[in-house]
């Protein structure tokens, strides 16, 4: 990881009145650079051999400029350059993953948020430890299959983006559709509705949901994804016909639905995502900026979280223009658009160096 | 139910340019509140033990002053407070639930609508008579099981929040999931796609949709219940498959999602929401304000109802900042702020017994 | 089909500050009309006995004046007043499907759009052809059911409006559906997540996401269309079971809900988008103005066009005061909307025949 030190002396270099908000170009660039140009920003966007004509079509998106690399490595060599432009970068799900997430953790160029948290997010394993260690309902795992005594999610290791899972509702169910060759995990599969809450912690803001850390926790939008082909596969008849015929279910996002949770439910969305943001400053430093809590609510009304992301997510994009949610604290901001803020605010507070690393 | 002259007295005594609008902490309140404030008016939230910080992280809609109480006893002896501050409630379908409807009946202070719709609302029976005398079609009840030629929704008596139903397709299908031990109704399952369609009825404005009543009927906005488990329920395989598995349909309302419906459906719709205003004033002195009928299409684009609510349902929450419908009447107005609008026109109006009770 | 010339010459005695912009009272007629409004023109509905009541609810997209016509015959007769009034129509799904696609060819009223693109969207054959040879991935016509190999959607001739359809996953499944004394067509079921995406091809724009035509190509929102009965038929358990009680999947639209799609996935949307316009010109002197490919995304993340909408479609209703997309171009704005900025701009520009037929 790109040592601080290096990150504050970077930023000690930055004319602040002239910064640049730079992402990859995908995922949710459009909405980063849309809110970084509502806030007053220069724009730049990063790509790797990407179409980035579609820019063209949505002037009020368009980065000011683009820089295509050949690959990675083109775009580490060219540090420089990002430099010269007093970039902050913004982190999104795809920049973290094409990038692999060790590379991005060591690259030497501003980034919003704290890198620490790429260490507990991508290991699954201490992904589980900081949620559950913070009191957030986590879906059980299973280790003997034998367990099983409802249904489970089993996962394929290295099964990647909505491939190589499947649900089974008992034990016969699982045995049936095991590859026993292949290693895998399990955890209990937990029937009821989705929403990917987004969530924005800033610990300079001192009022509004004020958390045990000392800054104010707010909550964004809420979205449900699109996943192909499990959302209609139910079209061809039952899954378990459908199987016989050779058609497996998959779970590949391919976009985001906007959707609201009960106000009742509100209560608790909160307390799970203060608890998370506590226990990020005791394990590493802290988790500061937009994330989402990626959950289930069953018919009791319980919240179970399936996974965190750390960073903006492409749930948000429905919500360019607001949200029911953002619109009861900023009317018409977006995530993209807190996000900008928050390095504005930073900015003019003389406090940059505390929300980059 | 609190006589009509005592709550009239009450509003003889209160300063109209001083009104406060309060309303349970739930449901639909950050909206109510949202729109109260846009409004121009005060605003006081009444709880019980629930957590309220959650509105501190939405600062357009924090009630100006929150009131705790132990419990409905309380909040009932504590009546003067509220009376001091020149309050209106605004009923929503917890703040009824909760408290029950006849003790709400009862509550001596003012309330948005007619008190008299609960005894309508309440009585599943009267619900019915209510809305097929209008003449608007509803899902056919089925009294002998013997009779069952297509799909019906069976109910357990005393069923709550979505469980203790079950949909059969046929009599086979009924006879092996009934308990028989249980008492239940039986109607029609009405296939076809769910639209909550969220009205507003306004006696004393004198143009738009003109009503039989007098006054003008509005649509402000139609969305779609998440339900868990049922929503999601597919994914696990047939519902058949899942029974024998132990895993049975639920029907629990978690969220809700934006719709708009075919253009050539309104003028259906708007028939029968002047049907069910019209029959209103008939049998008890009228529906006003908000109300939503929860319909059906099916595949001929036919209408059932399956329920009415008569008053703000949750079913508003993703428009706080307006809705297709709403912005071709009153652009960026929620349910939350037509409601306060009509309150401060009445106030000004010198109208304002006419439209509490 | 009405002669160009005879339209240039209608368009030559308007007087083109006093333009009407009309159409038939359905399907996205509220978003034309508010549209229209907001560009500052009159506005006319033309109807055959529908009720128009319900645009008394809408006040800001009530039409100015409502014709009502006993029947298409009496439309055509009365031509002269719609030519009086300087009247542009605004052809929806609705008005086409009704009126007839080669009556509505030669109605002699000036039309927005190129009326030539009626022959190749209302043929299959010629659509299917101008898609492909555009380069744009539909799904695989099958000419022999033993070729059966994957899913199909079967289509019995002459089925309206999503029934007479059916899905076989293979051919037993299809033998036991098909009821071989009906004339049928199929083609490959493409199991993914649908999305019917709105563009908007302006050849007079000269900055933005420029074609090879020379015009520019605008994305303004993106819809999933509500379908009766498929939509909730899984919960009356498997297709395969309910089948067996009588029960058939239909897919009747009813509704419209708003989504968006993975960004990484634009760079093709446009791609198809303007292939399509693109051999428009080459096929038939050109598509401009609003238009939808209708489309599945696979869980490889591949698209495939199952149709083209060569007008505006309902599905853009939920946007009526904006989108995700459009609020990236021109904040606030609908498809209705960007259709009278089109004519306004054109009337002004002085090339208004160039955009009408």
């Amino acid at each position: 990881m790109v040592p601080k030190g290096k990150i504050d002396e970077i930023i000690e270099g930055y004319d602040l009145k002239d910064l640049t908000i730079a992402t990859l170009c995908s995922h949710s660039s459009l909405q980063i650079f849309h809110g970084a140009r509502k806030m007053g920003f220069k724009t730049l966007g990063l790509t790797i051999s990407h179409s980035t004509k579609y820019y063209d079509a949505f002037p009020l998106a368009k980065p000011d400029k683009i820089i295509k690399y050949a690959d990675f490595d083109e775009m580490e060599e060219r540090v420089g350059e990002l430099l010269d432009e007093n970039v902050i970068l913004i982190p999104h799900g795809s920049f973290v993953e094409y990038m692999g997430s060790r590379r991005f953790g060591d690259y030497p160029v501003p980034s919003y948020g704290n890198r620490a948290v790429l260490d507990w997010e991508s290991d699954r394993d201490r992904q589980r430890q900081w949620i559950t260690s913070a009191g957030v309902p986590m879906p059980r795992l299973i280790t003997d299959a034998r367990e099983i005594s409802e249904p489970v999610m089993v996962k394929y290791n290295g099964a990647k983006g909505g491939n190589g899972y499947f649900i089974a509702r008992d034990y016969p169910d699982f045995k049936m559709a095991i590859d026993p060759s292949q290693p895998y995990t399990m955890q209990e599969y937990c029937l009821g509705t989705r929403y990917y809450m987004h969530f924005f912690y800033d610990p300079h803001k001192k009022d509004g949901y004020l958390c045990e850390q000392g800054g104010s926790l707010e909550m964004l939008s809420i979205d449900r994804r699109d996943e192909s082909n499990i959302d209609e596969m139910y079209k061809l008849g039952s899954i378990e016909e459908s199987k016989r015929h050779g058609l497996y279910p998959s779970f590949v996002v391919t976009g985001n639905a906007p959707v609201v949770i009960r106000e009742s439910l509100l209560p608790k969305a909160f307390d799970m995502a203060e608890k998370v943001v506590n226990k990020s400053y005791e394990l590493f430093g802290g988790m500061w900026g937009p994330f989402c809590l990626e959950t289930v609510v069953n018919d009791k009304l319980q919240f179970k979280v399936f996974e965190i992301s750390t960073r903006i997510v492409a749930g948000t994009n429905p919500f360019i223009s607001g949200s029911p949610y953002a619109d009861l604290i900023y009317p018409g901001l977006s995530t993209g658009g807190r996000l900008a803020m928050g390095i504005r605010d930073a900015a003019a507070g003389g406090y940059l160096k505390d929300v980059v690393s």
